[in-house]
């Protein structure tokens, strides 16, 4: 066991690679240990980590030399590329595109919920998409004490989970419909400023969206439920940070809203905030900046036999892909947290 | 019959109200034939119409004398008083407020979906509310082609649902948060710029928001199916204008998306727009202003035997609210449209 671990972050200069890099400190990693790497070449650049600057090197295979850990914030393509150059340099690689997440030998991990699946990794562990697991930790002690049927979701998903350059349009969108100026559209099809989209990645044959399809098996993966009936519908709207997922569930047994109030707050990572009458739920602007999986509206759906409603809000840069990506390193590194 | 007839509008310097004089402009109404009133005392007013300006009469039991028809826009409050006041002094009222919407003798009417009940009318119609009113559109020509077993929705809802103090809200705040200006909360008990709230209107002893029981309530009413298993979760979001529904309906019989889309397109006040590989799906700023409810993803959702995804969108202000209610006149009312 080496101390301190060198812990690479793979798309440092993106929205989660950023934060990764917040979370690392957080957590006390001294900037000697960490090395940040960008795919985007001829770029200067450096980003922030420790109270200073730290330089950002161009993303290649030597680079990955000498790292024990790297987290990946890239694209499925760059990661395809690179966390195998990564494994075959001797560290463990942890994720967060879609690239290997379905692979029967890549664990899918959520530390709270699905620990022990780490341990028979070979190399690679996979960060699950953002509203998949917030969802899970939600519906992990719930299906515990009652049995999960069906879950039906709609997503309320923040732009900042497509990135920065995201999150630009958002603003710049916005002050232009704010000014009457014309409203320019880059990074999505449609206006995003005072709008919501149906739309969060490619289509299939069957009209759905990759972003819904992933919520599906990545539940089913990480619950270890293969056959459980998921149904998703994904909306980006203009939110900057932090996802809400409406949650209908339906259930084998009966469990009342106040026991699962109850399971709900005794779980690691979900923090309970649900008083209606008081205006006490979670919104993405309140959870954006916190580590917990938040939920409220707990309630009856008198439509089924066992129905449960839940609103259930992550701040996606954190719990929904960094520090996830983070808690699960620390799980598989000897030596992490440093 | 009296040609032309004199309709009212009350709660005429509202959001809906303003609508609703300009969707009897755009008819063709002339302005000797409108009168515009308002609960607010104290202040000279006049609205628009017919090119120039029309007063803003106090809304007093007086004041409705004369009206064939009268068009509220007004709180439940105000419609319980005034309604009634309508019909002793001989018109007939159509309310678009809750007060009545589910009174036994009261119609609650959707003109495409259920014009037959507006005939047993006793003086009050209602006009539903506005999520309802753009669901039970979609749902009319699925009902009738493979029966309806279970509908589970959730909304996405602007704030010019809850009235033109809600717009101007939405607006400073977005204003003050793109500033770095403190962040002023007066309508809604959280921020709503760049956030949404699981909140609209009152929660009941279960935590269900009262919104989300009309919608359970009103589209029974209207499709004539007082079992139909109905789950609703109502969000506003930072929209100005239009709400958008996602809509899972589980049917009896099985129901391809294309046969769904066929019946759709054919069903009077409904759009499609459906082909998500070209981005082509209804969005709240596309929609604005137009009358039809759009449909778009439609899809199979694979998660019961005979399941569907639907993502419905309407203008809240005209097809859920003003232009519905000038139908519903219409229908009931000898020389509308004049």
């Amino acid at each position: 066991m080496r101390t301190p671990q060198n812990v690479g972050v793979a798309g440092a200069t993106g929205a989660v690679g950023l934060e990764m890099l917040a979370i690392l400190e957080e957590r006390g990693v001294p900037p000697v240990a960490v090395r940040a790497l960008a795919s985007a070449r001829g770029e200067d650049r450096t980003v922030p980590f420790g109270g200073g600057d730290i330089p950002v090197e161009p993303l290649t295979a030597d680079a990955l030399a000498g790292l024990d850990v790297v987290l990946f914030a890239t694209s499925a393509a760059v990661s395809s590329e690179f966390v195998p150059a990564a494994v075959e340099e001797g560290a463990v690689a942890i994720d967060n595109s879609r690239a290997f997440r379905m692979q029967p030998d890549v664990p899918l991990v959520v530390p709270e919920v699905n620990a022990h699946a780490a341990a028979e990794h070979s190399g690679i562990l996979a960060n699950p998409n953002c509203s998949t697991i917030q969802m899970v930790l939600a519906l992990k002690p719930i299906h515990e004490a009652a049995g999960l049927r069906r879950v039906v979701a709609t997503t309320y998903q923040s732009v900042s989970g497509t990135g920065l350059a995201a999150t630009r349009e958002l603003d710049e969108q916005t002050r232009a419909v704010l000014e009457g100026s014309p409203v320019i559209t880059e990074v999505y099809p449609h206006q995003i400023a005072f709008n919501c989209l149906p739309h969060i990645d490619e289509f299939d044959d069957e009209g759905n969206a990759r972003e819904e399809t992933k919520m599906i098996l990545e539940t089913r993966k990480i619950l270890e439920l293969p056959d459980l009936a998921v149904a998703v519908t994904c909306v980006r709207v203009p939110v900057v940070r932090t996802h809400a997922v409406a949650v209908n569930v339906e259930t084998e047994d009966d469990l009342s809203p106040a026991d699962a109030r109850t399971l709900l707050a005794e779980m690691q990572g979900v923090g309970v905030l649900d008083d209606p009458d008081a205006a006490a739920y979670p919104t993405q602007v309140g959870a954006s900046g916190t580590d917990e999986v938040w939920v409220g509206r707990v309630r009856r759906d008198r439509s089924v036999e066992h129905g449960l409603w839940m609103w259930v809000v992550a701040d996606n840069l954190r719990k929904g892909a960094a520090l996830n990506a983070v808690q699960i390193a620390e799980l598989v590194v000897d030596g992490l947290p440093l």
